[in-house]
């Protein structure tokens, strides 16, 4: 199963340093979300190859400017190459208002269905579940309000063994059976138990997208299953009062936090204009939790 | 006198082929002025080396999200890094509306005077006057209300030669009157005619924005003494149907113009993303109007 995290933006605030606001792809086996939109964002996807046109789904975390400023342009581009269908867009209530009013006086009547859908910023709640993943939201503590994602595989059943299916000639109409665990009967009468004839289905994976917010653990509980967290780490530990007064985290809070809830790997982005340099940041984080990587643009993380 | 103008975008509706959405940038006597803002011209600024501190007016032309929508992202970009200093915007009256609605959903307080002065789509006015240069609006003929900009520079007084001055040992007294065009009476009684003692001012140059608009003439008197016009050229000729049903502008009808109105240079941009290859374009334009140039994105053309 296929579950890979692209970052196209690692920069708060403004662009600098050649980094641009937030933005991440994520590919679950081949469905495309996109995770927050900054300015620019449709300008990276072509810069590194990706097709807007695979984006279904949109996650807005909150209205900052740099988490959402690109997310219109996107849209227009989106309608102007003649995208026919529909789009499902999560945000803050708000947005919705914020994009009709383009549409508006740009006098822009999308060819594509736009679904809207208000994230609630109180409470966690599940807002997505398809065949391959369920969403749910992440109470964060900005400025304003701003929700996480995290998105979690659905279980899977079992792959059958092919070695098995050969050599016992397990007829096609057995075959679903075996996988929903029940147990294979040859023509002699002879019993297979099912987890003799299949091989585990992959595990339940998570990623948790943790951008913008206070590191006040509110949100701790969360997390703990969690494969891959991304959290902003905007400043190093020398900054906490500024992280503190602008609701942001700095990288040994982020490595912190993983390390107490036991995450497998943390990323860390959304990183100060004042870095130009980020090795800083990932050794501060790394002193605390090794198993952390900088969130790199045009780099793509397996989960 | 500097009288420069830097492309920072020179694309039609989407970014493409390394090009992007619709933005100039005009020096006049280290003035800065912006001439419409498409997403990510804070980031060409940033490629380019130019400083968006320095702009202290910008021009909209239309709410096509291809010429605004870098608006916000630099708005906010000048107020996070503590501009202090006012910054008058012109555009469309609804672009207001727009900017005050993302300010109050990012909780956004600007830490500079932002001054909005409306353009009126229906007649063309002078919009702006300084000691430098005079900014008119063309009146533009596309699918929303759209404006061009006609930048004019003031006249200017005559230099004093400097060899005259130290010849005739001119009094500091007399030699603002002898650039005002006063004779100059030396100890002896002799008379100096004041075009003896100077040499003759800067001429008086324009420079006309015209981007996006239907090539219908309707704007063409206020051409008429431009030395450099910039006229979007979306289309070669073969797509006039398309032009004309999308409001805009082929290669040989903005150089067609160009000649009917006699301005001295033709700059030809907002590229549709179906030429990858621009040379085409340049040689339409230039089949009929010689001194025709491609607006490429961080070249810059002296006035």
């Amino acid at each position: 199963m296929k579950f890979e995290l692209t970052i196209l933006g690692s920069s708060s605030a403004t662009p600098i340093h050649g980094r641009n606001p937030s933005a991440q792809l994520l590919n679950i086996n081949e469905k495309i979300y996109l995770i927050d939109c900054g300015e620019g964002t449709q300008q990276q996807l072509l810069r590194f190859g990706l097709k807007a046109a695979k984006i279904n789904t949109i996650f807005i975390s909150h209205l900052h400017g740099d988490h959402y400023l690109g997310l219109m342009g996107l849209l227009s581009s989106m309608h102007l190459v003649g995208r026919t269908k529909a789009l499902t867009l999560f945000g803050p209530p708000e947005l919705d208002e914020l994009l009709q009013l383009h549409f508006k006086y740009s006098a822009t009547l999308l060819r594509f269905p736009l679904i809207f859908k208000s994230t609630n910023s109180n409470t966690p709640a599940v807002i997505l579940e398809n065949s391959d993943v369920v969403v749910e939201t992440i109470i964060l503590n900005h400025r304003i309000h701003c929700t996480g994602f995290k998105f979690t595989t659905k279980p899977t059943l079992p792959t059958l063994r092919e070695d098995k299916v050969i050599a016992l000639d397990i007829p096609v109409a057995h075959r679903a059976l075996i996988k929903k665990g029940f147990p294979y009967t040859d023509a002699s009468g002879k019993i297979y138990p099912a987890d003799s004839l299949t091989l585990p289905p992959p595990p339940i994976k998570s990623f948790a997208y943790c951008s913008d917010t206070l590191c006040d653990g509110s949100y701790a509980s969360q997390l703990e299953d969690v494969e891959l967290l991304y959290h902003e780490s905007t400043f190093l530990h020398d900054m906490l009062d500024r992280a503190i007064e602008t609701y942001h985290t700095t990288a040994l809070q982020a490595a912190t936090l993983a390390k107490k809830v036991g995450v497998k790997r943390l990323l860390i982005g959304h990183f100060s204009a004042r870095y130009k340099e980020l090795t800083p940041l990932l050794e501060e984080a790394q002193s605390v939790f090794k198993e952390t990587q900088l969130a790199i643009e045009g780099e793509t993380f397996s989960i």
